[in-house]
């Protein structure tokens, strides 16, 4: 079973938009075992549209088309689809009357010609109520293909995605099964470790496959295995991954596939009831903005010094000066002295610091670009490393990130 | 002029990750005048790369492709261009220097054969050299048709866009001059700007074309005008920007693409030669963070405090616990001794408080979600607003942030 995806829209051929629907769409196919053949964003245009679900129709079985449908655009996406099915529009009153109840509960204003339109649909069509918007989906069954129509709209769309096209998908095909397991790996680079596991890579079976997703300094492994048994593939992956594991030890995080280090550590700490503090120079708040992104952290993060300046370090922090003059701002030694203040100023059981220069110039210190050290304190005491991250300013402040919390993660679950 | 866009990636397909490349290029492209007919994401496959490729070609004039080149097994865009215009892979020996390079100075491990062999190219290619990574972009000409393929990890791909694709593409065809205006404005919703502006957005002349590009409270009016007489549009802009200008005043931070109002502050006080200091509670470090990933705050930025837990307003920003207890600890009143605390500590002329609840449930005090107290301290003296910005807790943080800046924003330039 195969899918395409059609994406309809200017402003994503302009730049304006990140097309996300995409990726929201694919994951909810995949899931389900239809795997997507290909993603094509067109343009508003009735020729490109048209051409766009005929190489569609060619490549795969099932058809999802978004965007294009709202009260200025409506008429282009949906006159195309009644050309391409050989169609005329009629009213829907059911959808009508969706569209009059949202406007009186929300819109409070009396109803434009424009917004009564988008009742009109393809008489072959079935209608996907949209609950959140008046733009309601399509179905088309066509020669034994589906197409279904969305609107652009993200939650709009993901509702009737999940409420009406994944499930009605079910239920009129007979789909193989398909199982994802996703393992974050730290430390090792994407070809080192591609090496230590070729072996086990090698001896895969043909229905697994095996994809390297690298972020700097990170290495999500996404195995994958379909066919029509549930059960062997779900005992066959076990294995799989049992015989992985021993050889990733040194570098595994955890499965799943939005764990992050960061989520690991907060979980762990908020079990032990332990806390942390941070103490920012070169990542300039990344780390504790990356803590706070997620709800829950208020349980086990205590809050940070952001002491970008060498005279915040002192006044704010009370990093000794004579550790400052004597190793310079950028140095192992002033990160263990951050670590261990901040850990004393907000009263924690953990504290993080990093000091370096992210370039694109030399700063307070006469540390080369792209030097960071960064300290680790912990109820035992304090250690530190000091890193060369490259001449990338953002790289620079991310892979310094990324470097704490890793060193984080490890003084946590070394016991 | 048209584009086609093809990225590669089985991680695309399965939705593992969002596609932003493609809005890069694509807005890149568009700002030199050369529109992107489609976009089109395909499998990690030779033979579906292969119709890809035919299919753009017949399509387009240019054609960028991104991803699929990387040093594991899962790269086979390199062959597949080397089919595709009939060539073979030799070794480039400047590509291999740049690795050895980035081996040397960042990785410190020996470099593999699977890095080395990132050096190897299709004979007709130009090498476009990649300084942050090792695998190189790589430059088609093919009957007055370029192909330009180019690594898939986002900095990487932006560098090489902008330093080495752009500019080659206007040096070698002969583009329509295109001219974009942005402006940024604030405070003022998209459908009411519109309203204000209706009369001078309708006497545009035909060459021209306004876009609202709205985001969390900020709208970017771009203007652009494309044309073959360079002279007359430049003047025709100057004549329509003047005429836009009074109309905006009270909500016009600045011009040029990328200015943000963090920018235009940052700039300000670096000239004037002031100082800043946040204390963030909701806002969790974002603030700090956005000032810092520009290379230069340190001229103006001193640090920012993020007292996460209340425990840590009173211990480290040494707010009057009385001050808590009284009016709550997300109030006004608790905002303006952040403000005026973390203004002390620092030695700052300027300072920042945020003190909300976020979300998604209520925290230590009893504020609903998505109330958000901001104090802006100042040479004169200090003032603060309280706001209600929703229940999506991203949402929530990142409009705070930005009604942080605008507050300040409009400190720094009343006189």
């Amino acid at each position: 079973m195969l899918a395409e995806i059609i994406t309809i829209g200017d402003e994503i051929l302009i730049g304006q938009i990140v097309d996300s629907n995409s990726a929201f769409i694919a994951k909810q196919l995949n899931r389900i075992g239809i795997s997507v053949y290909q993603i094509t964003s067109v343009q508003d245009d009735n020729v490109h549209i048209l051409k766009a679900l005929k190489e569609a129709e060619e490549n795969a079985d099932v058809i999802i088309i978004t965007g294009g449908l709202g009260p200025t655009k409506d008429d282009i996406t949906k006159n195309t689809l009644a050309t391409y099915f050989e169609d005329t529009l009629i009213q829907s009153d059911a959808v009508l009357q969706n569209i009059e109840s949202l406007w009186e509960k929300y819109v409070k204003q009396e109803l434009s010609q424009l917004n009564r339109d988008q009742a009109l649909v393809p008489s072959k069509s079935k209608v996907l109520m949209n609950r959140f918007g008046s733009a309601p989906g399509m179905w088309f069954d066509k020669d034994n293909k589906v197409f279904v129509s969305l609107p652009g709209v993200p939650f709009e769309m993901k509702a009737l995605v999940e409420q009406e096209v994944i499930p009605k998908l079910s239920e009129q095909f007979e789909l193989p099964f398909i199982l994802h397991k996703t393992m974050l790996t730290y430390g090792l680079g994407e070809s080192k470790l591609a090496e230590r596991i070729e072996l086990w890579e090698d001896n895969l079976s043909k229905n697994f496959k095996l994809a390297y997703l690298p972020s700097l300094g990170r290495v999500r492994l996404r195995l994958s295995a379909k066919g029509s048994h549930k059960s062997e593939i779900i005992v066959e992956m076990e294995k799989q991954v049992s015989a992985l594991l021993p050889q990733i030890e040194d570098i595994f995080v955890g499965f799943e596939e939005d764990e992050s280090i960061e989520s690991v550590i907060g979980k762990q700490l908020t079990l032990l009831g332990k806390t942390l503090a941070v103490a920012e120079s070169c990542t300039g708040g990344k780390i504790a903005e990356q803590i706070t992104t997620k709800a829950g952290a208020s349980k086990y993060f205590m809050g940070s010094v952001v002491s970008y300046a060498t005279a915040a370090k002192i006044e704010v922090l009370r990093v000794d000066p004579k550790v400052i003059d004597t190793f310079s701002v950028v140095s192992v030694q002033v990160a263990e002295a951050m670590a261990t203040q901040v850990q004393k100023l907000f009263n924690t059981e953990y504290g993080i610091a990093t000091t370096g220069n992210a370039g694109p110039t030399k700063g307070d210190g006469a540390a080369e670009v792209g030097t960071v050290c960064i300290a680790i304190a912990t109820p035992e005491g304090v250690y530190s490393e000091q890193y060369q991250l490259g001449n990338h300013r953002t790289k620079v402040i991310q892979k310094a990130v990324n470097k704490a919390f890793e060193m984080l993660y490890k003084e946590i679950f070394k016991n």
